[in-house]
Parts: C-alpha cells; structure tokens; sequence
C-alpha cells in the first residue's frame, strides 16, 4: 500500500512562499570555538526553505531527521555546511536557519584570580541564497552600568545595575565569539562574574564608579571597536539599561552597514 | 435534535479531582481598590472547581459564562461573591479563581512632587471550601537595594541594582493593596518611581547609600513590617536582588503563618 | 543651587545614535477603533528619537512624562500625532514608538449567538522622519489548522491545533483592526471562540475539517487576500502551527511590498 | 590588609529566615539516568540555606563555588550528595537546590521505527533537613490529547491539540526520569514525537481519534497508573491541553500523599 504524498500535490495559486519549516525544536549539540575547545549545550532551532509557487508543501520531516543525523557538532565555520546541506536535502533555493543556545566562559575574578564559569545568550543566524552562506550572530553580553548624571549630581554614591549589550553582527566565518565578547564586557562600567571574592567585590565596585556610562556611551564604545574589528562587516548594536531607580530600561541602538 | 452530553455521563474510576477548569483566559475589568477609586486593567485568570468521583467531566463553558456577563468589576471585597457564584453555577463543593493583573499607582516624585502611574503586578487568589471564601493577594513591588558589604568594603560606590520584594498574603478582606504596597517600599534601600527630574535623581541615589541592605535586611525588615499588620493572617515573603555584579540573583524567603 | 545637566554635554567620538530611549514602560489607555468603541488596555511601551553626534546624552525623562500627560486615549489615527509630539518634546529629527496591547473583540458563537470576549495580540509601532509619520500594525490572530495530510491519509479523524497568523502590515490610518483580524480568521481552517456551547462545538469541529489546510495553505490564502486590501501597503505574513503531534511547530513566511 | 565580612555581623532583629541564597544561575553539567546513560544539558538553579536570627548575611559566593566545583555530573542519586555538601559548606541546618534542564529520549516512530529526540523539561527539588534529603522530580511531559465530546457530536473529525501532563512527585531515589515518562506518555490519547514519516502520521491521527479524552479523563488515568507505583510517595498532577477550538487552556489538577 502506498500512502498519499499530499505535500508533493501541484498548487495553482501562483504563490512562491519565503520560508516554510519549522520552529522552536530543541536539539542537544556540542559548540566549538576558539582553540577548538567544546561545549555542550542545548538549542533551540528554526529551520525553513523557499517553495516554489507550483507545490502545495514542503516536507517538515527532513527538517527533524537533518537535525538528528547531521548535528551532534556546530561551529560559525560549519554553520554554512548545514545551511547547503538543509537546502540539498529539501530540493530548495534558499534556506534560513537560527540556533539560540547558552554559551560559558570560564572567567577569572580580577582580584582573587578565582575561576568560575559565566553564560551568554548565542544565537547563531545563517542564510543560504546563490550557492553561498551569510552568517550573522548575535551575542546578549550582561554587564554592570553606573550612572554618569547620578554620579555627578549627588554627593555620595550613584545608581547602577545589571545591563545587556546586544550585538548582531555580520561576521567573516574566521570570528571567534569569546573575542566578541571581550570586546563588548572592555566598553562597559565593568564586566561581570559569577563568583567574586571581598576584594573582587571592591575592585568592580570601584572600577564601575571611576567608569560611568550612559546607554549613549556604551553604544557609541562598543561600536567604535566595532568599527575597527575587521571581521564584522555589518552590524546592529543595543545597549539596554534595567534601571535600578525605574521599572524600565533605558536603551540605545546603532546601527552600521561597512559595505554600502 | 438533542446534543448528547458527554461531559454528564457517570465515571466507574472512583476518583474525584481536585481542581478542573479554565486557564489563561484574558479579560477586561475594572478594578477598585482604596478610596472608591476604579482602575481599568486586563486580567489573566485561571478558574476550577472540584469534580465528584461519579461524574465524567465539568461544564468548562460555564466559567467562560460566568467571568463574561459577572465580572466587569472586581475588588478585594467583591471577589467571595465572585467564588460563591462560581461554585453555585458549576453545581460544586470547592472552586478557586486567581486573577493575574497589572495596577498602577500615580506616585510622585521625593522632592519636585512631578506625577508619573508606576506599574505593579498583582495576583488575586480565592478558595471557596466549606461555605466560605478564602483571599490570598500576591503583590510584586520593584524597589532599590544597595548592597551594605560592597559599601563598606570600597572606597566609593557601592552596587546596586532592581529588586523584586513579592509577598503572598492571606488577608483580611478590608485591606487596601495601596497600603501593603506603601508597607513595602518604606523597607526598601529606596522606591522606584517612572519619572525623575534631576533633584529627584539626586535624592534616590543618596538616599540608597543611606540605606544598604542585603537581600537578607530586607525581608527580615518587611516580615517585621508585615507581623505588626493585624489584616494580614500569614504570609510568605521573597526579596530578589537582579545584581548588578552578577548574571544571577540573590534571595531570601520568610514564611510565617499568624495563625499557627 | 543649580544640578548640573550631564546630558547635555558636548560629545566629541562623533557617533551620531539612531535611537535612544525608554523600554518595557507599562502604561494604561483607552484604545479607540471601528465605530468610534472605545476599550481600555494596558499597554507596553518602547520610545526612541535620534541622537545627534554632538549631544551626550538624550533627556529620558521627557518620554515618561510624555505618556503621562499626551497618552490617555490612543488609536491608529492620533499614533502620527504621538510621534510628532515625541519627537518635538526631545527636539530630535526622527522617532520610534511601538505599543503592545491585548484588543478584544466581542465575537458570536457560530450557531447558539452566545456572545463572549476574544483577545488579540497587537504592536501598534511608528516611525517619525522627514516631517511625517509612517504606520505598521502587528497583528497576531489565533485560530484553528487541520493538516490536510493526516485528513487525507487516515481512515478517520485529522490532526488540528492552535496556530497564531501574524500579520505586520504598513498600513494607511484608516484601516480598522477589528476588520484585519476578520479577514484573517476567514482563511482559517476554524476561527477561534472562548465561548462555545455544544451546537457551536460540532459546527467548528466538522467546519475545521471540512477545511483543511497546511500553513503553506493559511500563508498563501492570507496573503491573497492581503493583497486585495488597498489600505495595506506592504507586510511580512506567517503562520504557527503549535503541532499537536509533535513538540515544535510548523510555520511558513510570506513577504510583499506592493510599493516596490 | 584584611577586608570586613559584613555578612559575619551579629544581628539583632530576632528574625530567622528560611531560605536564603541564589537564583537562576545557568551551569552546564551531564545528568544520568537509566542503563547509567549519560547526556549533556545545561540547567538553571536556585540554591538556598537557612539562616539563624542571630547573624546578618550568608555566604552568597559559597553556593557559586559548590556549583563550580562540585557539580560537573548530576543525577536523582546523586542529588542528596550534592545537598549535603551545600549546607556543610555553608554551615547551616536546612538546604535547598532546584535544577530545571531538558532532557532528552531517542524515540522511535510508531510504525517505521525511525529515531528522533524529544524533548523534557525536568525540575529536579531537593530539601535537606534533619539530616536526610527529601528529592521531588517535576516533568512535563507534551502529548497529544482529542476531546471525546467533540467527536460523539460531530458527523465527523474531532477537536485535538497539544497538551501538557505535570507530575511533581516526592520520589524514591531509585526512580528513572524515562519510567515516569513512560507511564505518563501511556495514558495520553496519543504521545508525540520529532519525526514521523507518513505511516507514522497515519498511526498517531487514528491512535488519538480512538482514545479521546477529556483533562479529566487524563488526570484520572494517570493517577491510577501513579498510585500503583510503589517509588512515587505523593504527588501532584496537572493537564492542560492547549484547546485548538479556544484561544485560552482546560486544566485538571490531582494530589495525593499517599504517606498520609
């Protein structure tokens, strides 16, 4: 017996469709990055192609079975493997692919030197059209932020909080994230740590009062080290502030395409 | 034509259910707390009743019903009546109703007294058992905290950051979330407010520094707020710290039962 | 005594800022749409001007006080006026403000008539430039699918589930939610109710799987009729399928913009 | 020079507090459970001690430690362990630990047998006190529920969806996480799964048209199966299923301490 291909049906509409696939599928895997040094972690995926306006459906199963066979390892380098192989797989023009996962760098305290590992919200964003690969990231970095009108305008003390720089970069596949990261947590009032000692605590305290920053100067910090990062060759940049005297944020976005 | 009733139908598996009904269901009232003041919101709710051993399903239309033509207001006070006629309307012996909603509070500014709505997430809790109605309100209040090691351990500056303090309350029906509110913040380093002119500015910085508290100082000093209140009968009591140093947070919890 | 104003320092890193302002701000207003109702919501908001190269810093406050004193009633319409006014207030050159509410529409079982609310997820968001205002709705409507390929290869019964078509449009001021959203339901395999007596219950049941379609079918049929509607101007479609026989979801994207 | 240790101060409030420590702390560790089978996750947890009235602030770095050090691998056997070692290092009398992560089962398809993972989400809870730990699990398990009503009054089809079954259970250490999920999956109208080829899709379409079943029926039928397992004490039990017909959950709830 032979079951019904209803997806493989002709369709009259006259419709090509963007993107069909599907979404929000977790998936374990082990990350790669700089030294060839692995993590495991657990993703959660998006995975779509175009259809042609002449099919009814695309086949979602292909998708999960790609996913299950072709994905025990991932890296920025053979993120563009995956995208050619997805599009292969389901006789496809173009293919989008997003991989959110958790990330950890196993930071030492300033002081103390203690070591203690501190995670970063990844997600890796590849597209496939004319027989290539474009690769962004984007990478949420939390850091600590103070005040500069606080500081100025009170005689003791000045309001601070946890921050999130976000960056969403197009990137030449020879990027590192932890040097991504550097770069950001450098910009910042001060980075942070899952684990500081009494003098580490002082340090930061300290080093974020002599370092205060509005969400304006952060983005403007982080995106001129952008700017010198020849890697990154497009990029939109957002500095988000969790006020601790408000209960909203405060935000700044730049936005800079070097190729036009 | 009749329509069959599946739901009337006798069940052989002896087993009587706890709670059944609706969750996640929206819906649009007005509010009214101290002073007769009425505050539209919007409401997430979740309602359920018991099911005897004997009975194969609930009427789960009858909540929808219910919330649709008898609940376009809402108080502290109403909301027995609301739980009386629940239980009447599902021919039960039990029901429950929490309402999840935001209630704003129009604050003004400590020294130039400029207004401003600060938002506060409020969850309503009912039980009707035995003939009368059981209300338990939780109440997430943002606040300041400054942190009293990193103060005294640095030279200048000390973090700080937003904390949540939420207490879940068996009340009296007569209080007033205005008031457990206004209880609350007087513990915190300092209260939040949405607009701040720069003298404003000025005064919550200083006043934080003035008034460090751990995670720990806080809920010890809210319970001891909380204890001395007699329309509050037990409670329990959580301060959460986002850090500003650290991707986590710190927390304490205080339980007590006035009752016991 | 004068407070000095930081902000308004002069900047020398000659970074002009694309958009600087507030986030996750909660605020309550009366939403005005077809026929003049009226419903009162709570919104989430995000406001943003331009920041010159010159200019340190923006003044945050005044988008804050700009919600408090400009925003008590808002629709589709006034949205432009908003903008114009945020942008003279922070004496910028462009801005962004984008609003998320739950709407309600008070909808009619399909046989009995019994009337309850439905709720819709909408982002009003606007952008100020050269003088004038540009409007795009976010609309995410919840509805029924039923898989046209488990109908088709099954003996009895098909697969269904909730799905979310969502639809951002840039739209002319006169079009109306409440007339997108039917638009939207009627390429649904079913449109949603909150409430539903039996009749009503077998009428969606067999309605749903007289109409099958996969999210490759709800895309190109919204779209269709996306593109007969004259007050919408350009927009980016999809559909979500929450699959009831798997873990993830089904979804299929469709862009256009007729202006191009 | 030495630094203060304003936590070690003395305090005077006369005020214990029952759990103090910290919160949504992401760390990466393998979990093992059956046939000694190990797999990389990533969790999310909340550490807490108690503290007596007499001191002002406990050790926050000391759980960040524990973690970094001593929680590499993790499992249901291991779990008191781990808890004994917080509350010693932290020189309290009680302890807490909760761990959420996903966890993953190679299912194979119903008819091809081909393999595909699913995905868990696990809460592992432990309490220590008087010496002994107490370990409850939560899993949510995602299956397939159809609604018998739906399908006695309709000519034809029958309203399916997406469900959620939630055990929290006080267990016996020797429990395996795939049994519980095991039994819970048996008593769904069908469980689902990442990969189906058509004879699958055709297997789990009929499977679920011939075992409807109402949240009622569910929480029922899994009770029974949870009361006749010997290493499960007590436990509560919820089902939501994500109506396809409504755009708001129906839930049943059943506890029972079978110690009592």
């Amino acid at each position: 017996m032979t079951i019904e291909d209803v997806q493989k049906h002709p369709d009259a509409r006259n419709m090509p469709i963007n993107k069909v696939g599907i979404k929000d599928i977790r998936h374990p895997f082990a990350f790669n990055d700089k030294d060839s040094r692995q993590q495991a972690t657990v993703g959660t995926f998006n995975m779509s192609v175009n259809l042609p306006h002449d099919q009814k459906g695309t086949h979602m199963s292909r998708f999960v079975a790609l996913l299950n066979e072709d994905c025990q390892q991932l890296s920025i380098q053979s993120f563009g493997a995956l995208l050619k192989a997805m599009v292969a797989k389901l006789e496809a023009d173009t293919g989008f692919i997003t991989a959110n996962f958790l990330y950890f760098i196993n930071k030492s305290a300033p002081v103390s030197g203690v070591k203690s590992l501190l995670d970063y919200q990844i997600q890796l964003k590849g597209e496939w059209a004319n027989g290539k690969a474009k690769i962004e990231i984007k990478i949420i970095v939390p850091v600590t932020s103070l005040c500069p009108c606080s500081k100025k305008i009170s005689d003791y003390g000045a309001h601070n909080q946890r921050s999130h720089i976000t960056v969403d970069a197009l990137i030449n596949e020879t990027v590192f994230i932890e040097d991504i990261i550097q770069l950001i947590e450098s910009q910042a009032s001060s980075e942070l740590f899952s684990l500081l000692k009494r003098p580490d605590e002082k340090h930061v305290t300290e080093l974020a009062y002599d370092n205060p920053k509005f969400v304006e100067d952060v983005v403007r910090d982080v995106a001129n080290a952008l700017n010198e990062n020849e890697l990154i060759s497009a990029y939109t940049l957002e500095a988000e502030n969790f006020e601790s005297i408000h209960n909203h944020s405060a935000y700044a976005v730049i936005e800079n395409n070097k190729q036009t």
